[in-house]
């Protein structure tokens, strides 16, 4: 029942979620050490969580003799320089969202990883909800029959921290910043091995007084025909929204991960105290969720890291899937300037062939049946096509 | 106390809803005479509603001596014509959605209508939803302040008579069907001042053995600045799902039409009968609507239309927003082909002109503000942009 | 298409609630001469409603000769005096809820009503909301089996006018204001002909400084076995909490008449206005309904209402149903007081009898079938009875 | 890092459940040897389980050397003689609900337990939901004011297990099952030390054949006026409903914790497998829940107990809590057959006193303020009570 022992860069709100989750519930798993650039933030960081020590030394904290993994929560701009060092030290590494700010970041950090053979783990907490993931076993089950068309939408007023605002540290505004959970959310429900072939994105700076984008939509086309379409915002209003769509041939599946989860509180005031993460009030009628970092995956996502990394294979998200994403982004802000469908440009596509999803048409009496209605008298009406000429017309027949 | 007495054109499904309303609770309004091609479905129809005459006659129908309105509910091939006979008579005509098959088509009949110097009204119920009617009051009262984005959703497993599927009849295939609805409602909420520029628009026939499209999305730029995303499906399982979502400045607003709305049943069998329209299943959980031609906007519809004609005013629907939306869906469908944006073509815009959105920075000692947050110890935390340096930083200050 | 011509006495909240309904949409129906005890308040509704004429003379309201419907909207005190002005005058009459302050006065309104020979209707505006007009009629249809249960809440922060909360003219607290549509919309979903046998209630004052209760719960017990239950308060907070569940032993119902009916709205403020009855706050999440008459029933019963006149047939809801709500009510405030279970004492039941609800048992080679489960593998288990023994034991056979 | 090394007796559903979250994401605890009465299915769990010994011997398993807390997941009627066998062992037990099938018993279980000094743990998963932990956390910091009402519902199909309908080994029926969760989670929000003083309680056995209630509501009042409401049953359709609700005198919690948790799936069938505890189908409109150990309770609860060994504390839910609850349904079976309120009795409170909770009336120029209301205009309505009259009067003044 050996635990983890674990290097934590970074001292954000990121750096706590992933702290409270792996010192959380019964868990076996530790952080031994944190770094900061801030001696202070990491020492009231290192007593937040009970931490034994922390520092300002990065490569310091990533050979720690005494950690075997190292999760990297820091910036965008300082992902390629921590992985460069943790890849030297030949540790495991866990790696926050976004991989990159580009798709070249991405691809020459999993190049440096997959050369010095270690593990690498996206850590793509949304991928892992827990409804996220029963509703991936359902959709691999059959139960929405093929996928056509995947929403995911993550909005809220805006990130907590200055530097996330920067698009020169960041890569970019509000798609680098949340655009990459529903992209990566869209692929596992499409089928990771589905290609995303190209990208049409909007995006506009609608409200905030800064040079990258504050909203956007996208549209991303795989092999198989199947739609995504990533709704993200920065101005949104009314708390943080989280929500995924999936149609498909025979099903339907709906998520709210957030906001409407069956617990709803309304209070005249008086009282106060964090409600939930990017809430806007403390008055009125309040949506918080139970278990939040149940809820937005990390628990789920840790297991899945660490039981990779104990068995030996690979984990729901790779590295290789980060670098993906990170194209899908760079086809979509080529996209909102090229304001044309974009080809998702991949150096390597590791998933396989996927082919167009397809029925056959369904045949009565010669004529292609469109659709079977069920009368109230119990007969069946038919809408059927004629092949040769093109016309519809409707045929009621006895019931089924 | 005066009602209106009708002519009806068509006894499809719109023929019966559109009745129903007429005919409903203490309405003064009748149908008099119902117009049908076949003989037979016009008796079954005047046999229904109780309706003093049916007939094959078009011509006879409109300008039967006693009706006061002629009501256009017939498929869409068919309006140039009908509309074209109303005109001559001289009476006020409302025609069903949408207007014409095309956008020439739209502005032809347009042209007639006006030359002829007749009402017209556009019968765009969802438009006039009681929810949308107050959401549009509370939008324009200022409740969420500018609009930045509105998504309608209208999706289905496909309708129920077999001329819908022939785009040669209707004018095209999903869209057509059920996008025209979520553009006037896009529009009603950004202000139909507000000019839609162009559209991008993405379509495919991934289910049924069709030749016109079974889904679409598209995203229409308006001159403010805000984006309508409509989102529409002939392939959608579940029920009927007809949702909106307003994102403004200030505030958000989410309507669920008709599988949510607070009416949930579960029955194991054994009853049966007519659930809602397009309800996929007579038993497990079902989610009707309380008074279907109330939610879906017919009542206030019909409402609004005859008080116009009595008072001498303008519909809140007239015969040139129908015109535009025709435009728009001209441009989505040029837009799926040539996967570009495709600017929206009017022959004229009645709208005025609408300023980009904007809201001036607010400055804390010469640096921009861009997001204030309350911390839980009462103070507030500012993330600043220096203009000079294009930097961002956080500050702590003093609470409110 | 004669419409009614209306003597509206009272033009407190329900007067502008059934004179807006009475005037709305394309009502043929108009309100003639409003009667107020304040030649003020008279004449600010008159004005405000486009009523011809307001008198402080009830009598002469109720004569008025071009009136042919008497709506009695007054203060529970003045029912009787004023039924007996309307039956002198042998016009039809409709009530408001509650009929008497007591089972008492309102036998007495009754026989003077029957006496006088003319149409008497109870104005239970909650009995005819559109989702539960549907709900009864699936109920009836048999969607859920035998009803077993049926919760019915009706709960806000308390009235808005000074004599709802003085006991001596109301007849009670938040059971004779709010229990009255509860019992009402219970007895619908048991069965009209169901006879209410005994009552079980308990009653506290625990916020409000007034003497008579702001909390209720109360249990009905009818002749099939099935239990009403309705729970009251003028304590609640958050809005108005309206909200119906029945279960039955082949279905579930459940119903949100006010406050999640799928229309959602967060503003962080600006504008104003009025948002739904009895809601708290105009900022954060707010839950309007879209149409108010037409959710709370109002332009259904009025629909009832004067189609019974008309057709000379009964309403839905009659003047008996109000004395025998009273008779509930009475009981139980004699079981607050008692703590006992106390009969529903009625000087007539109208209907009839109800057998216990009963299943016959299904039998498994002579055991009696508690429970049929599907396992997964396809196979059966029955958990069985042994009549004998009553001993329980489970046995897995062969798939359906 | 160490871990609990455990003895599970028990092989039923409760075991699955209990062994799921035990071994489950990064636990460090795992079960060491299993009992069950029936060495195949002893056998069965084992490998499910991956366990490293099953056996017959209840002794032997409480007894083995490697463990040092011993969980009983026992049907009700073989609680004592476990614990009797764990406290002669003298370790750490945590038990299954209800402690016992009576008041009685569980004092008695209680005694043995005290007696012996063990740590004693009582498994109430439904108290420590993630939602009620949070909802618990915010009525303790004055979110609602003070807790007027709390309603609690368990309800569903029926159990799987043939013993639990015997109610010689259970203790009764519907309430014994479920009963105990909705009385303990009405506890914690009314303030575990606020004493239960009686209780009402109306049963019947409406659909299955069996001698116990199927069906039960019942009202609790507590010392500080506060009322508990619990409703359970056995003849639920539509899955398994798990609902609370509070009422405070500033505030409202709804929690829905099981069929509405934003998770909607429709499937039109051809995919199978397991959708959620007493789901009822497998096709049409689904609700899964995601993570059903964490939502139900089970690993927040095992966190809690195992820290509350581990830093020798009292754990959320002790064994006298399981006694109070089951005082609490002995006084509820009493009052089903009496008919009248009965009294909890307990051989000894351990909670302290509760005032009755009360408001100071406002007053207003001598008169007392019932209800501020605000006018459109932004004055204020006053209803106010005239003390030494009674009478209640309006009263307009000038805004806030």
């Amino acid at each position: 029942m050996t635990g983890r022992t674990i290097t934590m860069l970074g001292t954000g709100l990121i750096g706590d979620f992933y702290t409270m989750t792996l010192h959380g519930q019964r868990s076996r798993d530790r952080v031994r050490v944190v770094y900061s650039r801030s001696e202070e933030r990491g020492r009231a960081f290192r007593e937040r969580w009970a931490i034994p020590e922390s520092t300002t030394d990065m490569k310091a904290a990533i050979e720690h003799p005494d950690t075997d993994v190292v999760v990297v929560g820091l910036p965008n701009f300082l992902h390629e320089e921590a992985i460069e060092l943790v890849a030297a030290a030949g540790k495991p590494v866990l790696c926050t969202k976004p991989l990159g700010r580009t798709a070249e970041e991405a691809r020459r950090i999993l190049d440096t990883v997959e050369k010095a053979g270690i593990f690498g783990g996206y850590l793509e907490d949304l991928c892992y909800t827990p409804k996220t993931l029963k509703a991936l076993a359902a959709v691999r089950g059959g139960a929405v029959g093929d996928v056509t068309w995947v929403r995911s939408r993550e909005t809220h007023p805006g990130p907590h921290s200055a530097w996330f605002w920067d698009g020169r540290l960041t890569g970019g505004g509000a798609i680098i910043d949340l655009g990459c959970h529903c992209i990566e959310i869209i692929r596992n429900f499409v089928g990771k091995g589905n290609r995303p072939l190209e990208v049409m994105c909007h995006t506009d700076t609608l409200v905030h007084p800064i040079a990258d984008e504050d909203n956007a939509i996208g549209l991303i086309r795989f092999e198989s025909g199947a739609i995504g379409q990533f709704e993200v915002s920065w101005t949104f209003r009314g708390g943080m929204d989280l929500r995924d769509e999936i149609a498909g041939t025979h099903g339907t599946i709906w998520m709210d991960h957030f906001l409407r989860t069956g617990f709803e509180m309304f209070t005249a005031g008086g009282a106060s105290g964090y409600v939930a993460e990017k809430a806007e009030t403390e008055k009125g009628w309040l949506f918080p969720v139970g278990d939040e970092v149940a809820e937005l995956g990390y628990i789920d996502m840790f297991t899945d890291m660490f039981r990779a990394i104990e068995e030996g294979r690979a984990p729901q998200e790779t590295l290789y899937d980060g670098y993906v994403v990170n194209a899908i982004m760079d086809a979509a802000y080529r996209s909102a300037k090229s304001r044309q469908w974009e080809p998702v440009e991949l150096f390597e596509w590791r998933g396989g062939e996927t082919p167009r999803m397809a029925t056959d048409p369904e045949l009565h009496e010669g004529l292609v049946v469109i659709k079977r209605e069920l009368l109230p008298d119990g007969r069946q009406k038919l809408i059927l096509k004629d092949p040769a000429s093109g016309d519809f017309l409707d045929r009621v027949v006895a019931g089924s």
